[in-house]
């Protein structure tokens, strides 16, 4: 393959070796064999990632990205558009959801702002990478243009840089953005060729003639952009999303530098599905949180072949679904590491 | 009502007005309303548990009730019957998955035998409340006299009176038993009204011809019960279970008593039936920690108007289904108690 862009480097290989010694430990726990059900398959994803028998996660960390989307001059949102910096002062005061999430679990959390309509450079505590005052209004033109896209995809993965060399060991993407489950309904109606109504759905809180509404101002996007996108790239430029754009070149780099995954909802997986397609390989390093209360997003675990790890009716963003699934990934590896073998406890395995 | 037996005495009532004031709080927290899904009820329930806007868990306790089934005489079960008291010995040293989870959690963890077929008597670390040397073989006469199951169901109430005691806000009752699922398939379809082959399952490994014949076994002793058991009482009596009715004993008096439970699998489920159907009130204490790969448990859940927390494909017993379980409710408090309300963080609410 020839390498045009970052992103078509190899992702990192896991190990065949620890993977097959972690199935034999878990078949000489103490239990029936499969009885832990997931939490078997993680430890044992674990163990072929970090290339241990008993793999550990030490440095967990969440990082939100912030962008705007132009659309919501359509009326796509139930929120003002002012509310993408609000929140960003939220989750840098501790008073979020994912800032909650985080300290309960000891884990990272950091804020970066890929480009909001309002002002939020004075904002302390938040990286600042605004590519542009958010998108354009896509059903009117592209979201941004080639050179924007490639410049929101280096956000992501120039934070997975300064992670790693931190020693992540588990990276969670967030995102906040008014109006994303519009841009992330449209993205993955191109990425999947599907129709965007089978898969737009009430976002935060968008009901009855409003929904109605969304559901037209986004057919007639997906019509307009269709054309124009001949490649996931494309679409992207189309339909946009900064914080998509910068999920996306997270995951990637992550898989390069083999960091595991535990991708959010239905905008995360939207970027998750979009990182595939640019690169096949960084599918390996995932693994899918929640199961989103957004109807789109049950086409996209499908064609990510993602079985989510909680079923809540969450439907938030800001990587929550992701960060309430980390105490039970904590928990496979606990029990992975922690069980005494029929052997050690001197208990006859089954016939 | 008359009452005649110490179970019938009222449950704790729940606080209304406390319910509603963490309702109104839920109204105000920075993210769009319900976008937090089950763990919004959770911390809404234990608001009316606890009487309080913002309730704590501090103390969570678990009690894994251990017995044996004559019925596996007939060989109904892939694990010989010594392994109960082997996995006892497992408990207590800290290598099998609930001892993992347990700590994982903080969470006390203690032991009860409540009659098992092999001498467990020497066994340091284990509550001994042995009933009878494990129950009769069900398929050929009842599992215990109504004295004995009496006295089994009494050993779960002494143990929420000890924990009560020592400030338990939480308890999940576990199990340990080769044959059980034989016993709460057979219970279950009892107190359901159901064919017991739509429940029967393989349990922790029968397949095959092998499970043909468990529920050849199991459908004969439904048919030798079912005119003999006019009350759940007597149900319990002929297909037994002293762990299940210790379980049932211990969901009785926590509903009494004022302590939420959150109940495990398939096993758990069939003593939560048994507790509400001895007395309705139960069910207000109860939460349900994990949907169980036993096909049984669907029906439970079903009859009990149960909603899982997790669902990952366990099948093990002992409470670990719900020890999985308890960091969520754990982040459901968090999540309620330490976010940020719209006015305490300048941010705009949703149309």
């Amino acid at each position: 393959m020839t390498v045009e862009f970052w992103w078509q480097q190899a992702t990192a290989p896991l190990s065949a070796e620890t993977q097959q010694q972690a199935l034999e430990r878990q078949s000489q726990l103490t239990k029936p064999p499969g009885s832990l059900g997931q939490l078997e398959d993680i430890a044992v994803a674990f163990a072929a990632w970090q290339g241990q028998v008993k793999p550990q996660i030490n440095n967990p960390q969440c990082v939100v990205f912030a962008g705007d989307h132009g659309v919501v001059a359509q009326g796509v949102s139930a929120f003002p558009q002012a509310v993408t910096v609000e929140m960003l002062k939220n989750f840098v005061a501790g008073g979020a959801a994912i800032s909650v999430l985080a300290r309960f679990h000891t884990m990272g959390l950091s804020v970066v702002n890929c480009g909001t309509a309002f002002p939020a450079d004075q904002l302390s505590g938040v990286i600042q990478r605004a590519v542009m005052s958010g998108t354009n209004d896509f059903s009117q033109q592209a979201a941004m243009s080639n050179t924007q896209a490639l410049q929101a995809l280096q956000i992501g993965a120039e934070q997975i840089d300064r992670l790693h060399g931190e020693g992540c060991d588990l990276f969670i993407a967030g995102e906040m953005g008014i109006g994303n489950t519009s841009a992330a309904s449209c993205l993955s109606a191109l990425l999947l060729k599907q129709d965007v109504n089978a898969l737009v759905g009430p976002g935060t809180g968008v009901q009855g003639e409003a929904l109605s509404h969304k559901q037209q101002i986004l057919a007639q996007s997906c019509e307009r952009a269709r054309t124009l996108a001949d490649s996931p790239l494309a679409a992207l430029e189309q339909l946009g999303g900064l914080e998509i754009a910068a999920m996306a070149g997270a995951y990637l780099r992550a898989a390069q530098l083999g960091i595991p995954v535990l991708v959010d909802g239905f905008i995360a997986s939207s970027a998750a599905l979009l990182a595939v397609q640019l690169n096949a390989g960084t599918r390996d390093w995932m693994l899918f949180g929640h199961s989103s209360a957004e109807p789109g997003h049950r086409a996209l675990l499908t064609a990510l072949d993602g079985k989510p790890l909680v079923q809540l009716g969450m439907r938030l963003g800001e990587g929550s679904g992701a960060a309430v699934a980390v105490g039970l990934v904590q928990q496979a590896l606990a029990l992975h590491n922690q069980m005494a073998t029929f052997a050690e406890a001197a208990v006859q395995s089954g016939n």
